[in-house]
């Protein structure tokens, strides 16, 4: 099942750290008991910021580059978080809890939530503790490490944005990563109902935006058989991928090409290749957009999950 | 300070009832103790719905408008609820506890929340108790009671969609109260930030929506005296207002008349008079919106005040 795999299926297993000004290196939880006030406002009103991490053999990933994004959703939504050394603690305090009760598994996944407390009454008087905050670590199921790679089908959905939103309306949060999901998991599951894997919203005046939780990545093999890769720019009031950004830097060492910029949904249909790229399920090649079939090159497909293997 | 005053400042007072498939009728928890796992997808992703609900003097105004949206709510996103005798039971469970251990104050405020639950755990087999479900019973504040009917300044602000997004996209939940409230609450803190009380929604095609947490009413009197109420109607992606409906029943009983369909920016700068509406601090007269000066008409406001008393 499709959607299940987004989520913890091996969650009986997980591991919770929570983050507070008693606690800024992080104390452990356990995520079956309750931890969360329903007046906190990630529950109340989706008033969070959140990352999503791989670990593998207990190296976490661009972790820099995930602190860095949390800061800007921080910035964007004025939620105050614990500085970077306070999330890199915690983090290491819920492996070590791994490694003593179970051991490590091979692949974690870790989300960072930063929720913007309990309203009125603040965690602490430091800004910078005043929320609810909490790291959970949860065993990544195998099932999503084998299906990594393989092909995917994808809907294109209208985000109900043109793509000047962000940038006349800052209120609208674009380029936060925050709590209030509903819509992207709404338009994963309408993919689901209509036969498709993933979504690629668009915006209503035809630019091509992000996957609900990933990145859109379009190839072309040039003549001479070199590679070159684009990818929509986060003008347009979408998230900038850490796993692309990693991906380019490994792929210009190696002599590739890469540019960002405007796509419209007319330039989507007629790319040569696509995937979709996140910080777990890493690279998935397209080859079907609504009714339309595109070609997987496997062999670019390998390359992009290996430039993944080579850095942070 | 304003944006307090939409929160409970009395939270200490605060009482919970949790509905499960083991509780159909409710159980009493301390809001101020954890409850929600951080595996909730209230919590993970806003992924829930919600209604919000005076009670004076013990009695649960329009109880079956909000059960209705909270159903219109649960179809559009999918999130399986309890039947309404569970809503009401677990809220009639609330009252009692605060009767028995503190008395009743004069006016609650009543939020009934549904999560989707625990994604790949559901609560029950059950479809309609497989989420998480409570009711928080708050105590109003006097500064709320009090502010009742006081003019107020509103900023109008892009909502990023056009009017015919909640059509062609039904993926955006438009029309459903969900919890991923971020942007609702964004757009009141960059209101107060800029001098302003409350916030009037506009699509990108420029029409009037409705505020973050309340519904646009406009007013005219013709020559004759009697008054005309206008609003937008619910087809360009907005809530249907309880609040807002209770008074058109009482005004068209009292002779006045009604309407309700397209408001342009224009139509609004042009209207007579101008009110947001919601089910705790009823009616709010405009006299500003951005820069432009209204002025308000104390007895039509009393007298909508006054509509809101007589029913449900």
């Amino acid at each position: 099942m499709h959607m299940a795999e987004r989520f913890d299926e091996d969650s009986l297993r997980a591991v919770g750290v929570r983050i507070d000004a008693e606690h800024p290196e992080g104390i452990i939880f356990d995520p079956h008991q309750p931890q969360l006030r329903v007046t906190d406002l990630a529950a109340v009103r989706g008033d969070g910021i959140f990352e999503t991490m791989l670990v593998k053999e207990g190296h976490v990933r661009k972790f820099s580059a995930h602190l860095e994004r949390l800061q800007r959703s921080s910035k964007i939504t004025g939620i105050g978080i614990p500085p970077a050394e306070s999330w890199r603690a915690a983090v290491a305090r819920g492996l070590d809890e791994f490694r003593t009760r179970s051991g490590l598994p091979e692949e974690l996944s870790v989300r960072l939530t930063a929720s913007r407390g309990v309203d009125g009454e603040p965690a602490s008087e430091d800004v910078n503790f005043s929320g609810t905050y909490w790291a959970l670590l949860t065993p990544v199921p195998q099932s999503v490490q084998a299906s990594r790679g393989n092909p995917i089908s994808v809907a294109l959905l209208d985000r109900g944005y043109d793509a000047t939103a962000a940038e006349r309306a800052p209120w609208l949060l674009l380029g936060a990563k925050t709590l209030s999901y509903a819509v992207n998991m709404a338009a994963l599951r309408w993919a689901s109902e209509h036969g498709h894997d993933d979504v690629i919203f668009t915006s209503s005046d035809g630019q091509v935006l992000e996957g609900p939780i990933s990145t859109v990545l379009i190839g072309s093999r040039g003549e001479d058989g070199r590679v070159h890769l684009h990818t929509p720019s986060p003008e347009v009031g979408i998230l900038p991928g850490t796993t692309q950004a990693t991906i380019y830097r490994a792929a210009e060492a190696a002599g590739w090409t890469t540019s960002s910029g405007p796509v419209t949904v007319e330039e989507l249909r007629g790319a040569q290749f696509l995937w979709l790229t996140g910080s777990v399920k890493l690279v998935s090649p397209i080859t079907r957009v609504d009714e339309q079939e595109f070609t997987a090159d496997p062999e670019i497909t390998d390359q992009l999950l290996q430039f993944l293997t080579q850095e942070g």
